[in-house]
């Protein structure tokens, strides 16, 4: 099988096909994401090793995903050569983590990298915490799917770059935490109708003691906007992966069955209530001069579930993730092609937002 | 001159003329309004008068206003045979006072009336406060035309019924403050620039000490909503009308000047802000679907100025005009063709609105 490798290509669309898929539960989850963290044997963990040990590390990873045959055609990227609008662009899509992006603090360590398949949202990060982080990002509910594209993955680069693992605790991580199967699944799911309803909190408790936990959009200690909440699994050991997924897969199957009953109860006792609202969202996004990326967020909460529930025709979720991601300061930046301070950023926000819900008229 | 006389016609469009009227500085001032107390020889004080020394009256008053060549055409309302929403139409368009319409308490006297030009916010009421309360009202800033109009009318209805009059005092009034001209001037103005500068105060009280007060849209006692104001004249005594009306034109011009000069430093200073602020209370108007009466005040405060300042295409202030007396609640009923509750009426006046800016569509 050839595929073809570039390095350091410029950054378009690469990472954004998990958008059009039309996945389960498609109007309560945004996203479902799976990623394995692996080390190498023979290299220091990456907390350890010295600039020319994560390069030469770098390198056969980068050789390895270019030899793969489930990510097809190849883009890699050394992160520390990109610029930092570069690098945002890659957080701001959720490909890369900001441990990779930032290192210890101030930038990207040598070494550090991303290699990407070209037409979707799957591949490998290089020399973050773990020498590897497989991941692949799908649209929808699908955790089984995101499952098997990286559990393939894993094979393929496996029999390239032997693994540390350990007979008793499984694949050697440099946390913890992450120690076993090195396995993270989560769900980026929307879920108004439930904090609007005020069960939201005790739904999250249930969650915490089953073993899930909940971060906000840009991951661990970011903050919850617009009703978006990434849940996933807190345990990585003693379990194999498919339980750990299947298990996932059930429980965010029972958060989406409360999110829907919410969205019901709404629907029912207040629809005048949920109209206004959702129209009064759609209304500020497809008039307002500046918009701040937190009150986008909320507004386009508003918006995601007015579709949803049918209260309006258009845009469609997918329209509305696409905004949540180009609608952020690193893509706004390079649509302009210039440095934005957050005055400008939240006006070509408003900008970009008016025009994509004029193109797709609700009214 | 023969003129038509209707007797309590039904309320159709009457005393809405105004509006199309293109007064000076129509983007400031909404509306320009003089009225004259004036108590008919031989009758006691309204106060203190029997029912039927004030159908005596009204009568008198209605056959004086029908003879009047400057009315032409007249519908005659006696408010007391009216149905609550069709008085309140009439306080909606304020030809009316909410002291005519409310009596001593619990509904209108018998007696208490409206005599109006079919064509124009021109006539009088009568068993007011006052026996008559001759009135006119026009759009933009035009003391002067509709200090004309009721001096006009004064004579015509001063020849047929004598007024009371005390060589000192002047016209003899119900309350003191009256006595003298019995004039009130006064215009019905848009100061969000002051507002937002936050020099309203200052100005306020500055005309305070000019002999010139402000109240809100209803007139004594009301709330202020959406930066428009009623200012007047508080002295009636030791001056001529037209030096009354001069003087406050002239305070008026004056603020006028101040309101320009606010507007002009927010574009300098602010026009970002300013453009926001005024598309979002667009947006808003043009989606909600629940639109309390205050928060559409507020909201076409907004539109106002922004359109005002070519911030917005549309709609036109006119249309703004006709917005703020359609979207009453009474209004709204009739429309509605049934009572509504708060919840319904903001329901029907959130449709409303987005009807007329639909049509009317500034994007």
């Amino acid at each position: 099988m050839t595929s073809h490798v570039r390095t350091d290509p410029p950054i378009e669309d690469q990472g954004l096909a998990w958008i059009e898929e039309d996945g389960r539960d498609g109007e309560i989850v945004v996203s479902s994401r799976v990623r394995l963290a692996r080390n190498v044997q023979g290299y220091s963990f990456s907390s350890h090793a010295t600039a020319d040990e994560r390069e030469a590390l770098f390198d056969k990873a980068g050789s390895a995903a270019a030899a793969s045959g489930v990510l097809e055609d190849v883009d890699v990227w050394e992160v520390s050569r990109l610029n930092r609008r570069d690098r945002t662009l890659l957080l701001e899509r959720r490909l890369v983590s900001k441990e990779l992006i930032d290192g210890p603090g101030g930038g990207p360590r040598r070494g550090a990298g991303l290699a990407l398949a070209r037409t979707r949202a799957f591949g490998l990060m290089v020399n973050e915490e773990d020498h590897l982080r497989l991941q692949a990002l799908r649209g929808g509910f699908q955790l089984a799917a995101a499952w098997r594209d990286v559990d393939q993955l894993d094979e393929e680069i496996g029999a390239r770059l032997p693994y540390a693992f350990h007979h008793e605790f499984g694949f050697l991580t440099s946390c913890p935490t992450n120690v076993g199967t090195g396995l993270r699944a989560s769900v980026f799911i929307h879920l108004p109708g439930l904090v609007l309803t005020r069960q939201i909190r005790k739904v999250l408790e249930g969650m915490g003691q089953l073993g899930v936990t909940y971060r906000g959009l840009y991951g661990e200690g970011s903050k919850i906007v617009g009703n978006f909440f990434q849940i996933s699994n807190q345990t990585t050991l003693g379990k194999t992966e498919e339980d750990l997924i299947d298990q996932l897969e059930v429980l965010v199957g029972r958060v989406i069955g409360y999110e829907k009953q919410a969205r019901s109860v709404l629907l029912r006792e207040a629809p005048n209530v949920l109209e206004d609202k959702v129209w009064r969202a759609y209304g500020l996004l497809r008039h307002a001069r500046s918009l701040p990326f937190e009150e986008m967020m909320n507004l386009l909460s508003g918006v995601r579930l007015g579709v949803s529930l049918k209260l309006l025709d258009s845009p469609r979720v997918d329209v509305i993730s696409r905004i949540m991601i180009r609608a952020q300061t690193a893509h706004l930046a390079r649509s302009a092609g210039r440095r934005l301070d957050e005055t400008d950023a939240d006006a070509f926000r408003a900008g970009y937002v008016r025009r994509v819900l004029t193109s797709d008229d609700a009214t």
